[in-house]
């Protein structure tokens, strides 16, 4: 039984270390169509005007709405590397073309790591060709684990449409940021999907959750969702479609919040009652983002009010007279006030590993969910220093 | 020769321990005029909708327009208390008012510490009134002491405009993170101001001082600026006394930066080249506000590639291939990409406490600073828990 994104009959995959990271861990991962035939293929990049190379490549590449295969390196990012890294990663598409025998324009391609540094190109040069040859039909999991940077797990899923399967693998910021060079994912199925409906199913599953579990919100230079639909199992309802590939992407993110390294706590905010949906998730952000709700929750603290000082400042509409705010069930402000509670309850709710934070505005029926973890010392002991 | 708020003829301050903090500390200060007629008063207050009793108080008696005294405690924020919150910032008014000999109305009122529990009045009920009767001309500095939370050092400052005097005093969030409930600054003078020129520039001195502060550029429930002018030196320039307010109040907030408790630097982020100074804003906003710019500089890393992608997604207009990045004056990036540079020289440039990061975005004039700090350990372990 493979995993991830070999899941998919009719899906390969690899991956290898070919020099790129200096500690010699797996740093290059492949996935192709076994037939080489392109498949139907899809994605959503990141909207930071700032795009590293292998974004801008794979953007064009994407313009003809199909892809044989998805090249993905982690330790350098490619970003932030003018012409020259553009040069790059076109190389890299056209060395994994030349290597399984598609055309370069059918080639997309990823990379993940330090923003700023050129490409090792003499490694890729290498790499690639005999990364081409060890593709196979259950190298899922070692394409996942390939695109690691400083995630701890391999994450994959996979999911059910009809008679369709949806095999994805992802790479996650450690540290849930997506302001480093950041999160990769890569989804393949065997339904058949019109190329728009696959973009569409695609931008809807993403923005209920990769989109709802960053710290702050803003998209990195390199952020990519891929996905390539071959089409062997046939048409598939595209709602039902797009519900599993909702599942697979919301378990590839849920993966990423809880192997964010240092982080002592997987926190969901939840917002019920505002407005509208909209509004739901600009307060859910504005709460999972805040340093200082953060720092509270590393010290198990069930300090609601910054929760509600981050709510009243989202810019979400709400009367803080009328606000609600619970920690895992236990409420400790009510009508926007201190609200009497069991101490032994709220003791034990915060120490626990999961947290779900429910804010309750009272105005209407918007909802919206937003994963985070804790502040830890560990978040800056990994970010302080590159090197 | 006295200074902050006391350094300008014709008002009295004074700062006791009332019992509000635990410790024993100061913590209720008040600032008057010293012939209790009421000044030419105006405001700027927190936008946050979970606006503290004490706000909502002040902006109803600054309706008027003047105010003859200014009452603040430090060590319960009395935000998230509701009416009996209303009542009792309302009773603190009134409290001075009888000890004065003023009337209710022209007392404005400020609290700042932890959110959402009851004011314990009965050590204002006994405190206030012991105050009134320990007012002084030399005062400033005890109300200035008074104010703190955890804070380590008083924070004062005093310019000239004209023949007038202004003087100031501040708390700020010793975190640097408005969304604690945070920073407040009281400020008088002896210019002759009509109303709403004195509201004017206050409001232009605030813009381009206290918002340039921020960590997340979000408001707290408790933040308040107050200005009280009692005209004895007659009538100045507008222009030179919104000058000589915003150097006041620049003073007092870059004294907030630096006594950022655990901080290891005093970061000045500076965009220039933008489209406009709004998107300067924007972006130097953006850097400064990124948890991992403030880690790498924890870290005396030099990592711009986090600064151009933070620059990227702040919505400022740029063309990523055109910016610049220098930390201390040593160019790192140039092009987008990154800059030969003397490795020495980044070296020493990251090892001074003082930090300036420039961005060029050479687009054209607009111009910006924002004043922030790293993060460190230390600001997690003060913020992890309340008690």
């Amino acid at each position: 039984m493979t995993s991830g994104v070999t899941a998919v009959p009719g899906f390969v995959a690899g991956g290898i270390a070919c020099g790129i990271k200096p500690s010699g861990e797996p740093d290059l991962a492949l996935l192709a169509t076994d037939d080489r035939i392109p498949a139907t293929a899809a994605g959503v990049f990141t909207t930071n005007l700032a795009q590293a190379a292998p974004v801008q490549v794979s953007r064009r590449h994407l313009a003809s709405g199909r892809a044989a295969a998805v090249v993905l390196s982690s330790g350098n990012a490619n970003a932030a590397t003018g012409e020259p890294g553009r040069h790059d990663a076109a190389r890299m598409c056209e060395l994994t073309a030349l290597g399984i025998g598609v055309a370069p324009d059918d080639v997309l391609v990823c990379s993940t790591g330090l923003i700023g540094i050129p490409m090792p190109m003499d490694a890729l040069e290498v790499g690639i060709p005999k990364l081409c040859g060890e593709l196979a039909a259950d190298g899922g999991s070692r394409a996942a684990r390939a695109m690691m940077t400083t995630d701890t797990k391999r994450k994959e899923a996979v999911a059910r449409a009809g008679a369709a399967t949806i095999g994805g693998m992802a790479k996650g910021a450690a540290m849930l940021s997506p302001a480093m060079a950041t999160m990769l994912a890569a989804v393949t199925t065997d339904a058949a999907l019109e190329r728009h409906d696959l973009q569409r199913a695609l931008a809807q599953a993403v923005s209920e959750t990769f989109d709802c579990l960053s710290v702050d919100g803003c998209r990195s230079t390199n952020d990519t969702v891929l996905v390539l639909a071959n089409g062997r199992a046939g048409a598939v309802d595209v709602h039902a479609f797009t519900a599993a590939l909702t599942e697979v992407c919301g378990s590839l993110a849920e993966q990423m919040a809880r192997d964010a390294e240092g982080a002592t706590k997987f926190v969901t905010v939840r917002v019920v009652g505002a407005r509208n949906i909209a509004e739901a998730r600009t307060a859910a952000r504005a709460v999972a983002d805040s340093q200082l709700v953060q720092c509270s929750l590393n010290g198990n603290d069930p300090y609601w009010g910054r929760v509600l000082s981050e709510l009243g400042a989202s810019g979400a509409f709400l009367d803080p007279e009328g606000v609600d705010i619970s920690y895992n069930g236990v409420t400790v402000c009510r009508d926007g006030v201190a609200a009497a509670h069991d101490e032994r309850a709220i003791i034990a709710a915060l120490a626990e590993h999961d947290i779900e934070i429910l804010c309750d505005l009272r105005q209407a029926h918007g909802e919206a969910t937003v994963l985070t973890t804790d502040l830890s010392h560990a978040y800056i002991d990994e970010n302080r220093r590159t090197s």
